[in-house]
């Protein structure tokens, strides 16, 4: 996270794993979830905290996801149904659950495809938010496998395509995780804007400059230099602008688009309005799994990922730098101190857990 | 192209289509390729050139190719070879053949393992020069197929991981090609390095600006203004720093690295020293074939596919642009253009065709 986004440490609260576990796996029961599917979301929501992405944790999401299940959006008991299927791949519909408990569902289909015929690769249309997108890739790594994740928005847009004045895509994520033998894994999880959502609404939140090439103002025209949040503004692609790559992101964001949207056969921005609501039904998805005993021996595969993983680890910084990273290896860093020590929540977080376990009628344990 | 790297008109001769073809045919056949893969070769070099990539066609890629064959670094009649194989998966050693002519026959592999159980997916390793991605990736289209094409090398470095000060990846490139119904195909082909390794050498030869972002100084530090190459330089990833979003244009290169260099089994960076050489051997590629009809009716997914281009095109530009593209639209628009016209090429690459035509006891027919 951007130094400038961190939350102060006095209005900070740290708990420990279990209790929170507990308590968001009893918010999704009480909610009418069977027990085994609450638990796999309690597991996406913790997963994403534990590894440092708050974002995408119980912080912001579970909010929306109880919101989503009170005012009827989100089915709290998904029948998923496939559609079209062939030895590699699956198309799913996965009648308006969220996609932290639909997702690791169509993703056990792509690693038991996976498993006899070398490939699987499931979509799924009809879903609700995937939470953090690396959660359903990493699925694959305790089968010796490569996960892929994607997932977009039938309707709704944020994002500009390079040179326009009118957005066309979302921030379009994608995830793969790729395992190693002593190192941890390559896990990489973006949203193909130039910056996530997210970070935006952070921004405005705490006033925070936002720095060039994040934004557009109202016309489109890319912000490049630091300034605040205009009134109406655009997301751009990754890139920015034109000359610094932003067709580059623009491209990678249709791509999501298509292998989510399209060949789920949900559709970009169909004839047809768009249906009342906030979301569920609206997401997404693709999932991949990719057996590597079905490339290459798994483990030269795992030494020759060490190799690389430690090479890049260990590349000298540039001034002003003291180590240079891998994606996924900050998070798992983040993960064995957070296990060890705790999950930092801002103090608003606790009070509204108390909150809503209070009208839940849920015993408050995380203090 | 941006507009200052266009050579000046008064350097352009233009040649038409069938003649080039011809002769590039015959340089390939007199290099002791069979004739059919002469014809693919040709056939990638010169859909380069029609659609409007320049840079990896018959000015820059084939005397490259040609200098590899007679210096016996590729090999011209590759036996290539199955390492490891499953119904919808396969791992191939590419006999140090050049990519454009070993690249297609992966390719076509892919195709038909997707046709018989969804999906395929093809590594290879010991290969060479793919030429364009999109050639591989759009033989796909025909079969109303998604296409995918990655490449990376085994050994050389030019682009930096975020905050280092070594580079750790090559300009690592990727392609998709989907197929559209009455649209131009969405055909994405690029870099994931801020900018292509040929902009940055064509801007050498023309002494022109390097925009913000493109490379670091010598110690790894972002250029961030307008600025002349300096002597000693680094690619960055896209995105060009943190801030803009460099992690992400790192990790996607990394995946790349991974998909075609570890998955086939070659590894990135082994311990083993690198061989003498320019290159055939160390090239490592990735192509995916999705048959469409696996997930979702045909039919449909091109009706949604070109309602979803047709709203990218036709959304308003921003102010200064006259029109939103996508991806492989320009370069569709370019193809009808040169096939009916001819090709420009510069003088000097003409000059370089009749010496080599006079050298290999070729006709020269290009004027």
């Amino acid at each position: 996270m951007l130094e400038r986004f961190k939350p102060r440490a006095e209005d900070q609260v740290v708990v420990k794993e279990k209790p929170l576990r507990t308590t968001v796996k009893a918010i999704f029961e009480r909610l009418n979830c069977p027990p085994e599917d609450a638990e796999v979301a309690a597991d996406a929501l913790l997963s994403s905290d534990l590894r440092g992405v708050e974002s995408h944790g119980v912080s912001n999401m579970l909010r929306e996801y109880v919101r989503g299940y009170m005012d009827g959006q989100i089915n709290p008991r998904p029948q998923i149904k496939v559609l079209r299927e062939t030895p590699s791949t699956a198309t799913i519909d996965a009648d308006r659950g969220v996609g932290v408990i639909t997702g690791p569902r169509c993703m056990q289909i792509a690693i038991q495809k996976a498993e006899q015929v070398g490939m699987g690769v499931v979509t799924a249309q009809n879903g609700g938010h995937l939470g953090m997108l690396a959660y359903h890739a990493m699925l694959a790594l305790p089968h010796d496998m490569i996960g892929v994740c994607m997932g977009s928005a039938t309707y709704g847009a944020s994002v500009l395509p390079t040179w326009a004045r009118e957005p066309r895509m979302g921030t379009n994520p994608i995830a793969i995780a790729v395992p190693a033998g002593k190192e941890a894994p390559f896990v990489f999880d973006v949203a193909t804007s130039a910056v996530a959502g997210n970070k935006i609404t952070l921004a405005k939140r705490v006033g925070a400059l936002m720095e060039p090439g994040w934004v557009s103002d109202e016309q489109g025209n890319p912000i490049m230099e630091e300034a605040m949040l205009p009134q109406k503004y655009f997301g751009l692609p990754l890139g920015g602008t034109r000359e610094l790559g932003s067709h580059k992101g623009y491209g990678l964001s249709v791509m999501v688009g298509i292998m989510s949207s399209v060949l789920s056969g949900a559709g970009l921005y169909p004839k047809t309005p768009r249906p009342p609501g906030h979301g569920a039904g609206y997401y997404n998805h693709y999932f991949a799994a990719y057996k590597i005993d079905a490339f290459t021996p798994v483990d030269q595969f795992k030494e020759q990922m060490d190799d690389y993983l430690r090479t890049l680890r260990t590349t000298p910084p540039a001034p002003g730098h003291e180590r240079v990273f891998y994606a996924g290896l900050p998070e798992a860093e983040d993960e064995r101190e957070r296990r060890a020590h705790g999950i930092a929540l801002h103090k608003e977080v606790i009070q509204w857990f108390r909150d809503i376990c209070g009208e839940l009628s849920i015993p408050f344990i995380l203090v």
